[in-house]
């Protein structure tokens, strides 16, 4: 990428986050220089999104921005961490000042929401192709890891799950919501999803394991419980479904892209029984938006029960139903 | 990309990089946790390489993975910092278990020749694409930064550049190399390229700026006395230049290298006059690897000069000498 090139993409991202006191150097040497604050332990993410997987190719350029951060957001929340610090990796097939505003505007306006400063980066030519590195801190030792649950903890999710997949599908084409209200919110939900930052450092007091549910609920649920060394049995009639959803799909459809659609950067956490009548309290639900759906038990694997029977279940979807 | 292919991936990278006490949680939670060292600042950078763009889309896996983490692994040293830690973002068109193998062979093992662990990352189908973050540390506040220099203070570089521009040339076909022997070891200054990190590190008792040269000598040197807000003068005949480089190329095209090529890592920092000796008495030149090769000054730009006399350089290359 020629110079002339770099100045213009160093001139969209110098103040595109958040000023920060603890950036000794940023943006323009040969590598940032952060003060670390002490007593933390370093929380470190990066996550790629590539032009036809993670989004489609002519999507608004705001929220390719928003989405390349959120992801990595989400992560952190998912430790129950503070974000600090962003770098970017830009890959981009050329250079077009109009697209290269708003992905600075939508990245930017998501980091200064949560006072994260971006400190460096690259960029280069190639296909459409953006990495970003989220750096942040937690109080040592009290991150939440995955593998912290035991058989009897009480799961919950946040927000509305499967809002983001048929978001997507919107997009794509491939689905008509029921009005025009809901179709605009299940695009937002895709388009501009909300990490839960807060939280999930609110939530270190009162979790025993937490997992950010990118890749969906089900899967995501099985990952904190195979790392908690247990299984999980997720209460289809407790999945919060939204209205919007619901109307759009109806509810059996709602309830298979809540389990098994992805994108939508809620937080999945258990809470052992003795903490879940102090963290009701301290974060009411309906407050905080996050519900139980299901319980960590011995019996290996992610399950999904309705009136007490296990549901016939495959990653392909709903099969068929259990009597 | 399917579980099958990320469980294949995490086979690769797991134990890839070094293996350190203070990784609190590596590969395989939402984010790496990891123990940052007392009063040291957090160094952080992140570089991409992208397939025809960084290397020819046929290179040897190795030297990929080998060029993905050293690209970063320079600027780190150009910090005086130390690395401890690595995060790659792997875009692959397809898994291919071979290529997979050889190229977290050569990243991994020059992590593990610096002691970076892999502490994560994120894998995706696309466009043959690597990013790799490397996070380290460094004394606070003695960071060698591009900007500490001032008029006076010598300039020296480390290596011989040019070397890794003619291997591109070769591994090109566009060049013929002197001799086999001369061939094999320009190649592999392109291909396995040496990041100078203990030299980095030992530098900060004595520099007072420092830059790595992979966009060239030239030009690097010129944005070194940019941020230190002065100019520099490179003395032709003082560039260090191989046998191997001069004998395959002829001497005028080996200084034009030398000057404009890229990708050598090498590092060239400013010393203030008083330092000289302590720094050549303390660090060897010959057995260190670093030379002379000019002045920071008042007035401002980089300019090349031989026999005293500014010569007539453009980026494209030596349009002309000046007599």
């Amino acid at each position: 990428m020629a110079l002339n090139e770099r100045s213009l993409i160093a001139r969209y991202f110098r103040d595109c986050g958040a000023p920060r006191a603890d950036v000794a150097v940023g943006i323009g040497d040969d590598a940032a220089l952060l003060d670390f604050p002490p007593d933390m332990q370093l929380v470190a993410k990066t996550d790629t999104l590539v032009s036809g997987i993670h989004f489609l190719p002519d999507s608004a350029p705001a929220s390719i921005g928003h989405r390349a951060l959120a992801v990595n957001l989400s992560d952190v929340a998912a430790m129950g961490a503070q974000p600090a610090w962003a770098l970017l990796a830009l890959t981009l097939p050329k250079v077009d000042e109009a697209w290269l505003e708003a992905f600075a505007s939508g990245l930017g306006t998501l980091a200064r929401q949560h006072g994260v400063a971006l400190v460096g980066g690259d960029t280069t030519s190639g296909p459409l192709c953006i990495t970003v590195q989220v750096l942040g801190y937690v109080p040592r030792p009290a991150a939440m890891l995955r593998s912290g649950g035991s058989p009897g903890h009480v799961v919950f999710v946040s927000g509305t799950p499967g809002d983001a997949a048929a978001g997507l599908l919107l997009e794509k084409g491939t689905l008509t919501a029921a009005s025009p209200e809901a179709d605009a919110y299940l695009r937002q939900r895709f388009l501009f999803p909300t990490p839960r930052l807060e939280l999930g450092q609110r939530l270190r007091a009162y979790a025993s394991a937490c997992i950010d549910i990118s890749d969906g609920l089900l899967g995501d649920a099985g990952k904190l419980a195979d790392a908690s060394r247990c299984g999980i049995a997720i209460h289809y009639e407790q999945l919060p479904i939204s209205p919007q959803l619901a109307s759009s799909t109806g509810d059996m459809r709602a309830r298979e892209l809540a389990l098994t659609g992805g994108d939508d950067y809620e937080l999945c956490f258990a809470v052992p029984p003795e903490n879940v009548e102090r963290l009701t309290h301290d974060l009411p639900p309906s407050q905080w938006d996050y519900r139980p759906i299901g319980l960590l038990r011995e019996a290996a694997g992610a399950v999904v029960t309705r009136d007490g029977t296990v549901m016939d279940f495959s990653h392909s979807g709903f099969d068929h139903f259990g009597s």
